[in-house]
């Protein structure tokens, strides 16, 4: 394809995308397909002859937009917003039109540098001193795996460059709580622990927030027993109910044992842009690593998950690979950001958290994550107020969880009626929420925070959920 | 941003990606940056007013430009190819364009059956029967960890689900050789193995080949030493040399032992898609696992890592996360991505590959392979028949190894004269060409493959070389 081809097809996707954002609102929200629909639309072999970009775009309409679930649409509530903001996308645009080669700093300077710069700006947007350094991974599941690997070598005196974690003489340990998320169980495993040594610390049963006591004493027993505790992993606004654990009580615990704190703030990070929010993180200071997601609330267009650490030395000296085919002169006055990550070849993330910032400006973004606090604020109240209803959890951000219990409901009729009510919605595409498990019963999570959510939807869900629900209940 | 601004900021993005595209040919390669200018011509916090797009242009022009190492110059033979070719830069920025939110089928079934389509696209290209399924990752860093995390829960029949890798009686242990990409032992140390229980099989001197009479040994040491054998890495077409182990031979060994066979063909997986090169990967089907790079010769855009296994029931059961709040009804019939890989998020990958395939057509594809092997094999000769050169390695693909030696010049003088020739180019911008380690002395790799790079620009790449040894040889 010759770059004039590309201009021609370039502008012709820029109106369809154009096209596509101005009219989401008229499209079901859930995918109106079927397991294996879309699959079964394309042919089984790659097309022999080359196609003009026109069909393609026409195929991208017939073929693939039906099955999208619309994570942009006004009345999606669904899992986190994820809003990918038009201004960011254009950065990913350019990202991808400047088709950069990210391995080492020679490989492309500006990919390291404005990687750095935009990291250091989000740094001081969230209120973190200076002694944190930053990177952009692709989510919090491969920021946790990454903390939990940093952990894992400076718990065992870098066990790696020895007998590995087959060789160490004590079971290293690692603490969480069941509220976290589900990629810190992942990463637990993934890094090698086994489940054996993975402690679910208990939780004020009302926040499900960690109980910092439950850690020191499950700590003190492990110490006792043998083991060397290795890790914490802090929820700073959790998915199930946005649970906060006190960062600040596990930080104190942590420093005392040498025990790595790491913060997954995947989904609240977006709220520390707000001062008025950052006591929900208060301590963060003292933790070893941060992880959270401007591809979330704030809505950088995914993937763009922020890892800060304190001690780069150490980060390098587990993730650093140095062969000769990628050293460089300037190696030693350069960051080199194949050390920062598992993958070494990387795409230019930090374009589309400046065009982000540029263009919409952080004043409007904070501007619009107050809103959304406030929407769901209303919304909780709303719930919680009429007959029947219940806010199942403290609304510390945006996220409000509620069930409908009708009189003499319970156990598993309780779970059936839950799941059909907003299975019927979510099925009928007029909006989307997510269905969890709360203390072994269903409820339903709706995370309010997308760009174009506005208060008249609010309204026109809890209409919405009221006539499923009446038409529901026997 | 509104549709309408992101309409037209886009039109404009759109153009400047055609402009620069085309002038690449006036461009230096090589950035002419020293470290921390880019960084400094930002500034140092975030804008606090929203900037108009023009601006933003205006400073990717003038700011990011001048740091970016052109991957796509027809003067580019650093590294590998990484061509973004403009189709699939267009399928790129659809993906962009959508925002999908990629978590879970149902968060867009769209992204999980276009990627099963044409992965599957892929697997026939390169000749693979159907008993493999495959799926995008970043890069072959993280497909190769992510294989070594599957052999290690094989090997110690899924050590974490109970003591993890801390608690195996036996130490289990990895083979690859020390001509395999850095990201092999990487991954070992990451996966927790430890350096003590990774072996560097012997090579064959001139292939610089695996052995695999040195791996069968050493496989019977370790049984017989009580450690068990779980991996091994053979490379198909090693970023050094271009070197193939022989993994037919290889899988014989692994079979034997239940050992676990990734084959890394990150680079050389290109060349599969000519049936006249398959011959470099026979007994590939005997393999648990395999990735290789659409980003890198094929010319897909960065990233796009194809991961193929043939035992999907182990994959998931190792890598997967099913908490309450991802479930739906239809989860026993659709494939849920998250479970083949590390992070939960992941983007539209397959379009990039869709639209490549779709829009350059495989045949034109495969034409431009063979025309970048015909003009490796040409440059090879020009540099074998000149005086005081030598090709260090066999061409089996498309890149050429080199050294010019003077007569009399050896040890590190002669370390001294390649990097000053070599990094005199590069310095320059006309031209780039990797400096690499060869046997303990530096050597030169040019990598041709660049889409733009013709026959005429080899003969401009050998002028500028004799041109600039003749400059600095004393």
């Amino acid at each position: 394809m010759t770059p004039e081809d590309f201009r021609q097809a370039g502008h012709d996707l820029i109106d369809w995308i154009a096209d596509y954002r101005s009219n989401l609102e008229q499209r079901p929200v859930r995918a109106q397909v079927d397991p294996g629909d879309i699959r079964r639309s394309f042919p089984t072999t790659a097309p022999e002859t080359p196609q003009p970009p026109e069909q393609l775009l026409a195929e991208l309409e017939h073929r693939v937009l039906p099955g999208l679930t619309l994570a942009q649409h006004p009345m999606h509530y669904g899992w986190f917003p994820a809003n990918a903001s038009l201004a960011s996308v254009l950065g990913d645009i350019a990202s991808s039109g400047l088709g950069t080669l990210g391995i080492s700093w020679e490989s492309c300077p500006a990919l390291t540098e404005v990687e750095e710069v935009v990291c250091d700006w989000m740094r001081q947007l969230t209120g973190l001193s200076d002694s944190w350094e930053g990177c952009i991974q692709d989510t919090a599941s491969t920021s946790c795996l990454t903390s939990l690997l940093l952990a894992r070598e400076r718990a065992s005196d870098y066990a790696q460059n020895h007998g590995g974690l087959q060789a160490t003489d004590k079971p290293l340990v690692v603490y969480t709580t069941a509220e976290a998320h589900s990629s810190v169980v992942k990463a637990a495993l993934l890094a090698g622990f086994g489940s054996d040594n993975l402690r679910m610390v208990a939780m004020d049963p009302e926040k499900r927030s960690m109980q910092s006591e439950s850690l020191a004493q499950m700590v003190a027993a492990d110490i006792a027993a043998g083991c060397i505790p290795a890790a914490v992993i802090a929820s700073v606004g959790s998915t199930g109910v946005t649970a906060f654990d006190p960062v600040a009580e596990i930080a104190e615990i942590a420093a005392r044992h040498d025990i790595w704190l790491h913060v997954d703030a995947a989904m609240a990070g977006s709220a520390m842009l707000l001062p008025e929010c950052r006591y929900l993180w208060e301590g963060v200071e003292a933790a070893d690593s941060i992880a959270w997601n401007p591809h979330k609330w704030m809505g950088t267009i995914l993937d763009c998950s922020l890892m800060y650490v304190r001690d780069v030395q150490h980060l390098v000296r587990v993730m650093s690979t140095n062969p000769s085919y990628l050293r460089s002169s300037v190696d030693d006055e350069v960051k080199q950001y194949r050390d920062w990550g598992i993958p070494l070849g990387r795409r230019f993330r930090a374009l589309k958290l400046w065009y982000h910032l540029g263009i919409d400006g952080i004043e409007s973004i904070r501007e619009r994550l107050r809103r959304d606090l406030d929407n769901a604020r209303w919304f909780a109240e709303l719930v919680a107020n009429a007959e029947n209803w219940q806010v199942l959890a403290t609304v510390e951000l945006q996220t409000v969880c509620i069930r409908h219990q009708p009189p003499g409901l319970g156990g598993e009729a309780l779970d059936r009626h839950t799941l059909a009510w907003v299975n019927a919605i979510n099925q009928s595409g007029a909006a989307f929420m997510s269905p969890s498990i709360l203390n072994e019963r269903w409820m339903v999570r709706v995370s309010v925070g997308v760009e174009a959510t506005t208060r008249a939807h609010i309204e026109k869900l809890w209409a919405l959920i009221q006539q499923q629900v009446e038409e529901s209940t026997f």
